[in-house]
């Protein structure tokens, strides 16, 4: 009946360091250094004893067992109250009574919350500024690397390799200041939001320990101090969400490009080697892009757990029955998979194999048809807009028909004299590929 | 870095007996009961020797490292593909190729899948079931006490407690139904879904052992035999996921209501009483309706993980890379807290307080307004139908602004001879409340 | 301020027959057959006239007004409350209050939902059957049409077109068992559920009229009857979600593989061509699969909607507050999503191009790589399991690097006399791709 | 076959403002604008006449058949394609050429929608302050107004209505942020994202008119200039998606507090009365809470919807098959439901009825129990901390089994010399909730 989730079916963050900053153990010591903050700030003001919040603050979380305390959990529908008669037997028997004073569950497991999401933020923040580094170096280096531009399935136009990798560059860049921007904030409320408790026992010492005990206890947590209590006032948790499904979509789009051009029949680019990654003992010619895989697995799921986020802002009341309890696993299991996503993502770009040939002999496989936009452009001053647009058309189809390249279908068919070497070069049809590479760049490096 | 998740955040199911029939261990038993079944299925065929069968049949799953096989997982996106090698070191050496023989890492999963399926819905089925015995008892008992039936959250018309238990009861019915009408089947496809290695491996023995090993490879999982292969036809696992919010959303139904029901200004039930249940340490007058609680927060995730494998039917090709990886996390975590509602509820409704007198003085709270409906059909033909519907509003609107009762008002106002007393009587308005629990409970015990 | 939307957003359904079955006037004509049906069966009791009946049951869903009925549903939260008056107006006077007698509005809207859904299945099960029928056809006729099995976006071992086409016929199959079994109930329940109305009325008339009632209304309305009132036990809603995501699901596996094979460089399969479809005027090249993006685009909504409906079970009291509102666009929505996707479906397999000879191509691409899961079968009892296992791998990597075929690299390196003609051909490594169309074809047949 | 969706389902948003600027008129309103402004932009630049650009100018979306338009979107699943022609019908024939130069669909299909977007927030900026102030008179004014604060359903210590209110204001304020924070920008790409046929046609013209064009292009729409293309890089959909969300999940959270206050047991609010507004013409003594209810109809819809435009963030190639054209819908309904549920809940607000006599009475009704918290800290150094935990465990199991005031109880059992009047006074426990409204209110002023 333990109920361990090492990861076996989540290899996105299996093993990832996102893993230890989001399991059972992370929250409990979340948990703990949140008591212990607790502790700290009401010495700071008088309230408990300096000797008592070095005491709390002297527990380690290993002394606790955390099992014991999960299943204990059902009692009260949330792990707070059985974990603090569990922390006051760590304590001296002195102690036991200024641990958890003036408190509620939810102030304890909410503040540990945003403890939770500030680390994981500085593993994401680290992963996707390598993803960063590696997409600015892709983008420069394929500046003017041609590759087709595929819509709805099919060759378009012509585009460049950099701008692709530019363009995941913005989502990435994006997504960091998207991370940066969050405020976390300390919960403190109390039973019912008023901070009664913590008055109250500020009156007993004399001091005035309810809204003044608010931004030391968020100093010591390293968290922003909130305006107001937020049991049921659920910004911090949305905003999470809602940057953490940005991030997993933004590395989503990643994984979904790298697995297409991975294709067998398209081959642009390869994942990174490494050894037994990707290989079948049973297929020795298979190369999966498994790092990919990995990343799309998360943004395929995330959203989904965001949404319950985003449902339990309804929650009634001074904390509601169910909407608070339904966010602790779909926000862990939100934080663990981009976590582990963005890992993945680092180790991906920063190894990304390229091939410009195969990109190239793709781009010629429509003989020509991947500029008729271009054509269709330049052809209409020369032959007159609806000339132009019926030859060209006849010129695909036939091509199409034949085989023949659209050049050679082309000469047949065209009196003037047109620079067909120029027109039909894809390399002269990028538009502002190179420009808006560098619009990019500019905006990572500034 | 471990990763555990013994349900410190998940209360639903923390401890009980669905925890331990979902986590990592229990779909590591599944994986090594699909090798075993799939070694004496070729066995019987003669693909394998009975000796090896019998070898992969004593492997336990004990001997497996769970967390180094999660870690491994990455290297393939998929836990089998390190868990064959580490299974065929746990066999006589001369014993090791017959392990996996032919197979590919999505039928092991995919069959193991079913078995925790399998062994859940048993879990599940037992919970419902002393569900609809609790509900069945209540119904009846209750066929006639009165309550407010309440629209909108305003009393609307009388109905029976016994005839809400009856509906509660119809959905844990329907509940039940569609779990045992779930077909699981077993996956045997091979790498691309044609069974060529197992037809391979069969030709060398000379045998077929392609499609005729289906069969009795679904008979020693206890599972049942598909028509074809499912790796991309995710047919079984989007019907268990519908059936698994279908039966969220009935027990979420209950616990709602139980949750209302129980407010303090309310009070027409209460959860039964445990030690340290639904506990306040610092405020002792409270009695949370813990219980429910645990089962609505089952039933709001419930949804949003169902919609992630619902998505997955959009796999493309014979594997998909993310749509069948996105499933798994999302399954299991359907299952555990499907099952932790269902054994939750099982508790909350064999022990659930009921309280008519209090339903009893809550219809009084509108002095009669709760009979206007009747007091509409009945005054018309008396009074005609305008002046009925003028007088009635006039009267409803004076009780209200004044405080006096309906009835004392009427009196006032109407000078025909009326059965006020029988009019105003909630309990001659019940409509066909207890014909409606009797259609019920003969569904129950039919 | 008029809303209409016509489906400019939403091609999939924009002008398909669902549009005109799922609208704003197609949920009106609903609700006029069940206030026509309410009445004819209170007739056939005896509770109202048989004149009255005839007269309800006269008028025309046209002759309201569907803008204004919107606007003024935001009164009473629900379209109801504002038709009744509007339906007794076109009435004879006397008859007026024969109208809506003893019924509440969500009655009228769960009925009327339920005839939307019965006509939308008809449209959907048409559709289906098209399709099974021309996927019968394209299973059928490439039952051994080798065609490249792709797994994780890699070429893995080969297999049939009509080995896909089965699969896709498969879950049409389910999908079509699934529409069939569904449980269209009526409903019939009064203010909070207890038929209390319907009773009091039909004692005005000296019948008994709550429950006997239930049978002859759902008769007129050709639709279940119900055990009990289902005002907030959703099962029909859900059931109905639950198929209509499955549907689409099934849909979008065959939309996304549709894609795939079309993708330029694959270009195995072509949607129908048509007038105008699939064109780009800018690119005349170009034949987008215009078909299968209408498709996918309906399945990767639905799960979202259906989760709404999943989550509106937890319905509180008698009638819920929102739970119940917000199932009306999500379900109105799923409708027409696979309504919409259904059409094109058959269009789309009814006219489905496809290439043998690019198939055959692209499983050339490997140079027989694609048949190395055999080889390592093969291999092993000639050169012994490790030195086979070694000997290809080295091959692969060999002709991977220099772009020699595996049959080249491999004769060099093996002295053995071994059928490499035999089996590096794609064609005799199809496993029991053949015996499993002909399953499925027996399943469409019987 | 129309599919008028007037908000016959949709009574939230029907008839509001936001229905007039989310309809496909509004969107063909605007797909006009985007045409109109890139002729402007283009003239600019010399790229075509000012001729040209004036009488683009001058067209109006009313000259177009949505309904034709919406039916021919089927044939490039996207209704741009056949927008264009129609609208070159509208202009003089030697302008025609000029219409749509160089652009694609997805240009000025995500143009429109910013366009739309931006529309919409200023009618939700607009509600959402009147909300806000509506919220900052009720939090003055009932700073100090005692209201039970309810943790689970049940009593837990005393609050002020005017913290609840300063609650709610923090989300509308914490909403407006959000929304004022948002950046719209144009989309201008090109066929593939580099802007080639807009650079070609620059050409033609003499003038670099690719990167220079988006200024001005953005600049005639009143939106941002991108950095670089978005047709895949989501950022600007998912950034609104997740304030819409944010949004509404933020009014639910009021929709459903009012909701829980309206009950009639609870009565402590009703929302503003209005002819035929929340009545029953069966049931006279109702009062339905329809704002509220309208509201939280919205906020269960809306995260749904948005997890399917986080969902498309995934978008293969240049431009998906189905991840595009599935944000349409989606993001459309989700803008109507928070438009609506804010025009909403400016109505309910600045109505709202507050009944502190009511209040006043619920607080009472525990006899004492919601201030134990309180007795707790007050007692223990009095009695000594394990007597005062006993006493008064003992006394609130007695208070409750008796139906005796807590004060009673205690009194019989304590014979020190208490304040029981002070310490029993729910009004001397209310924390520092007065001076969490002040901080509240000085966010609103400043």
């Amino acid at each position: 009946m333990t109920g361990t989730d090492a990861g076996l079916l989540a290899p996105t963050w299996a093993g990832t360091p996102v893993a230890g900053e989001t399991d059972d153990e992370a929250w409990l010591r979340a948990m703990v250094d949140v008591e212990a903050a607790l502790a700290r700030a009401q010495a700071r003001l008088g309230v408990v004893p300096d000797s008592a919040a070095r005491a709390i603050s002297a527990v380690s979380a290993e002394q606790l067992d955390v099992v014991e305390l999960a299943v204990a959990s059902r009692g009260a529908a949330n792990p707070v109250v059985a974990f603090v008669p569990a922390l006051m037997k760590l304590v001296p028997a002195e102690v036991a009574e200024y641990v958890h004073r003036g408190s509620t569950s939810q102030d304890i497991l909410d503040s540990a919350t945003m403890l939770v999401v500030q680390r994981v933020r500085s593993l994401l923040l680290a992963d996707l500024r390598r993803c960063a580094d590696a997409l600015a170096r892709l983008a420069a280096e394929h500046r003017t690397t041609l590759i087709a531009g595929r819509t709805l399935t099919q060759h378009a136009v012509p585009t460049t390799f950099g701008l692709k990798a530019a363009g995941w560059l913005s989502l990435v860049l994006d997504s960091i200041d998207r991370l940066e921007a969050l405020v976390l904030p300390a919960e403190l409320a109390g039973a019912a939001g008023t901070l009664a408790a913590y008055v109250e026992y500020g009156r007993l010492a004399g001091v005035d320990a309810g809204v003044p005990l608010v931004a030391p206890f968020a100093e010591e947590l390293g968290l922003a101090e909130p305006v107001a209590p937020w049991h049921t006032l659920r910004t911090p948790i949305v905003d999470v969400g809602n940057v953490v499904q940005f991030v997993a979509g933004a590395l989503g789009k990643i994984g979904i490009d790298v697995q297409v051009l991975s294709r067998t029949e398209i081959g642009e680019v390869a994942e990174p080697a490494a050894d037994g990654r990707g290989a079948s003992s049973a297929m020795p010619q298979k190369r999966n892009p498994v790092l990919a895989t990995l990343i799309v697995t998360a943004a395929r799921q995330v959203p989904a757990q965001v949404s319950v986020l985003a449902a339990s802002m309804v929650a009634e009341d001074e904390r509601p029955g169910g909407a608070w309890h339904a966010e602790w696993q779909p926000l862990r299991e939100s934080l663990r998979l981009v976590g582990g996503a963005a890992f993945t993502a680092a180790e991906l770009l920063e190894g990304l194999e390229v091939f410009p040939d195969r990109m190239a002999a793709n781009l010629a496989l429509s003989g020509g048809g991947i500029v008729s936009e271009r054509l269709n452009v330049a052809l209409a001053p020369v032959l007159g807009k609806a000339v132009a647009k019926k030859v060209l058309g006849e010129a695909s189809r036939e091509a199409s028909a034949t085989g023949k390249s659209l050049r050679e279908v082309l000469a047949g068919k065209i009196e003037a004299e047109l620079p067909l070497d120029d027109l039909l070069d894809p390399a002269h049809y990028i538009g502002d590929a190179p420009a808006l590479v560098d619009r990019v760049l500019r905006r990572y490096r500034g």
